[in-house]
């Protein structure tokens, strides 16, 4: 009989700015059993999030917020290990969003059955799960992103922005990502991105103007602040701004900046479009087998920042704030 | 042989904030005789806008700014009075950018014959002309209004806004409409907008919320600044925010405030959209069309604030930007 010892992650405190270890305590219960059309599944691993900053504030999002006291959201990937559900057998591998913590009881609703020989199942948290399918209906139904376009993606090195780059290339748009330092520039241009601004050390509008001479037809926007701006004064006539995120600003105690350069969308008849992946739902399936197979040709390369325990927890999501991860970042919290 | 001195209103300096009476130069010419090809036009009207702020403005918009010492531009209606050109005739009544001047010499392109048994010429360069046109395509088009949505239009009393929100009315929507004072207001109602909002006397963003229960889907922002940022927060799913102009933000010298609540985009899923109307050139005669037929029918109300004399131009256009017009500016600058 494995260990069935629960641990969990809830929230403590709404914070103010980073969150800090008091924002959470770390419990432990025993694991229920599944009732009648129940699941007990084992977490593998925890997806580490931008979006979850956003999940500890009260008020309006675009999901309900984490309440104080409840196990903290997060996108996992497991293993069921009890079923009470036909759906469901014990091995499956499922998606789903079962919170960072051990086990976790599910009616089987949000799950989504994947395939383990179809790719390593870090990737269905990555390029294969909400990280690429974000990047996917972001850059090609919200951003209409068409060849011969010049895409331009912040954040580039990251979990979506990374997959960002890569889509558009496949789809023959020109790729100019924009990243902090000189190593994720470097990685960049590895993977395949036409060129890479380092905005630590360069002037962003000025490399955008260089790198975009015809404009830029599509900007998707991680970031928010400073770049969103050099960005909105380099569009093209009839541009598609993709909002995906203000990492930027997602932990500041004064308040969000806007884009002082708006009014570029209307001298150039631009849209700024914000949009939910979860929207896009029904077709998730087709989108994977797409991923999946470019990912199989060496067309897109997927890079995961896999760390060791959920007790890293607090200080593993202080990381992707400080802009330290490579990749897509998660928690392995057990054996595989 | 009547007087065939032009007198012209010139771009002397490029203003800081409100233009000053010296940032204009009163000039005075003779008229030329059109050479082949080309007609001579009487203006009579010339309309006040807020997007002149804009052309008096060195650099990037969405066209070129006016010179120093250029004829300050202007859309205008005018009466042809020579004609080398045989696409014209001596009477034609006609519509274009003859810029703040008694007369124009044109070679004919950009001029639009206008039919004075249609429709009163002032109303060429209100409801039936730019105005109405951007009123049209940017509600229709861009906001892609329908039945049943909430449109809410900030200026409301001005000259784009009373069309939209009666064009809104007029495709089934429910309108509301932000203006400042109780007479504005009061005007609102009268023709037909189902709530008004006074933004010097209500707290904007909880009238928005009292009068649109179920969000705003489209929202046609003409000021910008703060209420740009409440109707953002009362996005609803799906909303629109269409973007033609800022005039809270056009006499500014310090930096243009951005909008600070632009992610409620991304939680709405919404986007914000700029256009230009004539990017719609082809379309016009057929929107003229209709809406010559529904000012003929009485349910689009035009109203006009027309000053007289071409040197009341420096001090009319300050009026528009304090707000004191009701309906559309325009000078009148000939008798008709």
């Amino acid at each position: 009989m494995p260990d069935r010892t629960n641990r969990q992650f809830r929230l403590a405190a709404r914070p103010a700015g980073l969150p800090k270890p008091t924002d959470w305590e770390l419990t432990t219960e025993s694991v229920p059993a599944p009732r009648e059309g129940e699941v007990l599944i084992q977490v593998l691993y925890v997806s580490i999030d931008p979006a979850m900053r956003h999940w500890m504030n009260e008020g309006r999002s675009y999901t309900e917020p984490v309440q104080i006291g409840d196990v903290m959201r997060a996108g996992t990937v497991g293993c069921v290990i009890e079923s009470r559900n036909r759906n469901f057998r014990v091995g499956d591998c499922v998606v789903g969003g079962q919170g960072v913590q051990l086990f976790a009881i599910s009616s089987g609703r949000g799950l989504r059955k994947v395939d383990p020989a179809l790719a390593p199942l870090p990737a269905y948290l990555g390029g294969l799960g909400v990280t690429g399918l974000t990047a996917f209906f972001g850059l090609l139904e919200v951003g209409r992103a068409r060849a011969g376009d010049t895409v331009v993606v912040s954040a580039a090195a990251g979990a979506v922005g990374s997959v960002v780059g890569q889509l558009a290339k496949i789809g023959g748009s020109r790729a100019v990502g924009i990243a902090g330092g000189r190593d994720k520039c470097a990685y960049l241009l590895d993977i395949g991105f036409d060129a890479a601004i380092d905005y630590k050390s360069e002037n962003v509008e000025q490399a955008l103007d260089e790198h975009c001479p015809h404009g830029i037809d599509v900007y998707f926007d991680n970031v928010g602040g400073d770049i969103l701006d050099s960005a909105l004064a380099q569009l093209a006539r009839g541009a598609r701004v993709v909002l995906c995120g203000a990492i930027s600003q997602y932990n500041l105690t004064t308040a969000v900046r806007g884009p002082t350069n708006y009014l570029s969308l209307l001298f150039s008849r631009a849209r700024m479009e914000g949009f939910v992946t979860s929207d896009y739902k029904e077709r998730y399936e087709a989108a994977i087998q797409k991923l999946a197979r470019w990912r199989a040709e060496g067309r897109l390369q997927l890079r995961e920042d896999i760390v060791d325990g959920l007790e890293a927890f607090p200080e593993t999501l202080l990381r992707l704030f400080r802009g330290e991860n490579t990749g897509k970042l998660m928690l392995k919290v057990a054996e595989v």
